[in-house]
């Protein structure tokens, strides 16, 4: 190989190593509009998934249907759904104008309820295994409080 | 009690039970509109969440959030995505009109295809928990493929 052929080896690996580290980049940095297109269709698989829960011990009781959807609920709550509050998502459009008030990306108050609404969604998943449709119940309810303490301090009115 | 009470503390009673089981049923059964919402939502889920798997296994690895994304894909795996697809839901707009071709409704590799796609979420969520690089990089692969296997069939070209 010749000196030449080594420089352009390596001017060739070191541009395949930068559009490779951009390439990256690039995914762990979707833009604003795609984290709050993803925020709000987060918050719709919530809102399935609590209505299940609440079908279910409100209405005809199937176990494993209430497994699924606890299961699922406290995946998103432990998922890191604030990643998907990165700064530049303060305002703007994903399926639709958000509705996030600017005061969720400063108040610490907003980490307080986050970390409620976590720990009552395990408590559901763990609820759900054992069954019992009163204790299941509760503790949908309790599930609720931490969405409505969210939406009444961080959300926009209609 | 006097016979007149007791009816109508009997038909009170019915009817108190029957507005229970139209609420209950209403419940148990949202508007196609809304099944096909939350399912474009659940798919949104999804492609946040094999985008940050792919984000770390191609750039700089996070166990965590790969076990946190594959936890969420695969609770959205098993949480019955199959009733999103109720009887009415074959046409409509949920966030957009829907892109499902009808055959996904009578063609019994539909169920083939489902059933691919649980199977590499859960080995997804498996595998994540090791923490081997390469091995999470091709269990995604083999994830994405049984996505792309569905779209080839049961989505319409955009």
């Amino acid at each position: 190989m010749t000196t030449r052929h080594r420089l352009l080896a390596t001017v060739g690996l070191a541009l395949a190593t930068c559009l490779a580290a951009q390439s990256a980049q690039a995914q762990q940095a979707p833009k604003p509009e795609q984290l709050i297109k993803w925020r709000q269709s987060a918050y719709q698989v919530l809102a399935w998934n609590t209505g299940r829960v609440k079908a279910n011990v409100e209405g005809t009781f199937n176990k494993e249907e209430v497994i699924k959807a606890s299961n699922l609920i406290a995946a998103l709550a432990n998922s890191g759904l604030g990643a998907l509050y990165a700064p530049g998502t303060e305002t703007g459009k994903g399926w639709h104008d958000t509705t996030v008030k600017p005061e969720l990306f400063t108040d610490k108050k907003a980490g307080e309820v986050a970390a409620a609404f976590n720990k009552e969604a395990n408590e559901l998943a763990k609820v759900a295994q054992a069954g019992d449709v009163a204790i299941i119940k509760a503790q949908l309810g309790k599930l609720q409080s931490t969405c409505k303490a969210c939406h009444d301090d961080f959300r926009k009115k209609d």
